[in-house]
């Protein structure tokens, strides 16, 4: 365990902290010590007694934490955004819309070492926040360019698969299709249907093909050795993801 | 594009092929041509007219592909089990139940070159099938070994995260206790409800951790000009997924 | 059981059909001879041996079954409007579209003999069909009128509850306005987003009161006593309902 | 408007209130008074100046308002449910369970004057509080019975639906068989799976036909002019219905 490392301190409650050694973390059930040495699987106690079991966060956990000014993208979808982009170990992506990079992070630890994460970002105030978050990766892999896209486009880079975190999709369309190579991938994600139905609609002008509208929905369930149900209350919307290729 | 590597003929049908330089594919909308020096986004014509664009098969296609004999795990719930279990590039990943090896493939892809997926058949007749779908890795990160886990457990083996394809899930809980490293994921994934009740209750007596169960559905809309709607019949349940943390 | 009445036939497949005592039926099971004086729960053999139960079939059933050339009203949808709408025995209530009546009947049969369900229809061709189908409702309780309630209104008639079934619901908005009395209810269905949203938007703007627009859907259950889940393939859409109230 | 019936008010907030003309109504939103001579969309005008349009409550504003001791029945439940047991004006219901009195209250309106319901219920603390709650019925045609069904049975009487809601259904199963009138409909609701699961076995064993078992959801949508979505937080589930047939 590496000193600035995100741990997931698990108990009553969770915290996700950095690790550093030696240091107290505070929280409403008391200060939690991080000795040294710490591994995966220690049990730590509080002041006030609340015991916690040190585990190392999932991409899950990441990308829900990271500190965030924009939308979010959940695990829900995140995860057959990559599937469906075609996104693995040595590709090659790019982003528009870098936000607080918590997809940026999530990219850049699954396409590791020889992959490569290029991350478009037209608000200057983004760029520390995005940077900051991402000293979670362990690949020095990725880069953030401080652009608008929509105006001045992706330069000479190309990408397997393109994800567009934009409030207006298809305003990019045009400059995506120049920048995705033949056969990859578009993924975008919007909370609205108006935006999908334009982002879907011009990505058909635009010849791409096999353009697919979903959403994903997540229904947790609560099990009890006296009976099973889905939990009441469920988060059912976060957002539709647009999934395309270019052709030729 | 590589020899016997798996191409998308996309046109009004969908085709996935072995790429053989000048082979003919014969499909029920006439011969297509394999022609030498194939590129991703080239444009093919049969030998009845029909277009087709070739295309990069994503992992999601892939995985869908796969021959099999065994149940299938979808993409929408492979994508969250991924992300659940912190599967990344670099990873040491455990599976029990190869199967066809649809997830074994996905796993390798991800995990790359520094990572590694160990997969578990107790039925000799699956391996070969296994070994010819892995073939459409380009890594050669993974290891296919003829053992019942259930009786013989994981050997010398430690993995980050461990995914379960058995149809009785908590048979493998001791035995996956010892083989998960400490804070690492358990993943399992059955369609009925008792499966996954009894895999969840296990997990707990085993002094697992963070044990949640949830199911995954996707929606797809139809996107026309005219109108946007969910489309009108869902494939709306594969399985529930079981995620776990071993605490020490 | 009275001559004509709907009947269901239930066996290793469902056949509802009417009752025409000493009469035949032909089915792809054989042919089964519908006996003077037939009762509920009685057991019928086919020509071939199969077996039949005859029920009395639900409002349900006789919605499903009605003869169709219009879209079809659904009673997982059906219910939750009635509900809605405050439609109860006595309620006086007025549909836009009786196209082939499955609605008009389910309203006729809820209504009851103090109630009253007025129809308007403004394609003559349908309004034969529509009144074959209602001879399955007991009451008189039902009128269908040829109009087109968009151009020509619903004259001096007022509803409790008003079922809009046209393709362009927020035309009939300030034609409803009229004819709904202060505090009664407004209920419309639509396939597409974008026709739901166009019909709440006229309703605010001409001054309806707690507007609603949602979805209903049915998740059927597989129950066997070695294992329990959803059905795999689920109708996941039928339309978007709006509900709305006037106020004075 | 008649003295002692419930009245809707809407502004901001709604509040559900009986009618007493002259008296009071306090609110967090300040006094509003109910004049004499009040109609259905009359304004009224709060303390603090809080408008509120009076409307007629539906049924389904009546069932969630009821005072409630027990799990509630939803609207989304019982619209569907009410339409596959074949519950009209003039239907003969049961109901084993009276809790409160919201299903019975539903019951008793859409079966009218001509219509009948028999209520059970073992827990005498109930009666009175149901019996308060049926007041809002403006029909006289429902009867509260005092008695454990599952021990003592249903005497004499017989249904043409029957609706169990008790925790363990499965035991009022072969007392549901003889007083429901062949062909005629059980229903049942339940949180849990393993409740369903039992109660359907048990209809099956005791002879019941077309056995159904689903659960309904309600997706609420979020309509504004610049974006259509579902709601983001949804109540996903409420209970599994069971609906079956008695033959003969």
């Amino acid at each position: 365990m590496k000193e600035g490392e995100k741990i997931l301190l698990y108990g009553k409650r969770e915290f996700l902290v950095e690790y550093r050694p030696g240091e107290e973390v505070h929280t409403h059930l008391g200060k939690i010590i991080l000795k040294e040495g710490l591994e995966y699987g220690d049990l730590l106690r509080s002041s006030t007694g609340a015991e916690f079991v040190v585990l190392k966060p999932s991409l899950a956990d990441l990308m829900k934490d990271v500190r965030r000014k924009t939308t979010i993208i959940y695990p829900k979808d995140a995860g057959v955004m990559l599937l469906e982009a075609g996104v693995e170990s040595g590709s090659t992506v790019g982003e528009a819309g870098t936000g607080s990079g918590a997809l940026t992070l999530l990219l850049s630890r699954i396409v590791g070492r020889e992959g490569k994460v290029i991350s478009f970002e037209a608000r200057k105030e983004f760029i520390d926040l995005a940077l900051e978050n991402l000293r979670q990766s362990p690949f020095q892999n990725y880069e953030i360019i401080h652009r608008d896209v929509v105006k001045d486009g992706f330069g000479e880079f190309r990408f397997d698969a393109l994800f567009i975190d934009l409030p207006e999709p298809w305003e990019a369309v045009s400059r995506a299709r120049e920048a995705i190579l033949p056969g990859g991938a578009w993924v975008s994600l919007s909370p609205n249907m108006e935006q999908m139905k334009k982002t879907a609609l011009t990505l058909r002008e635009e010849g791409f093909l096999r353009i697919r509208s979903f959403e994903i929905l997540r229904r947790e369930m609560v099990v009890r050795s006296f009976g099973v149900r889905p939990k009441e209350v469920m988060h059912s919307h976060t957002g539709y993801i647009t999934v395309a290729r270019r052709g030729k």
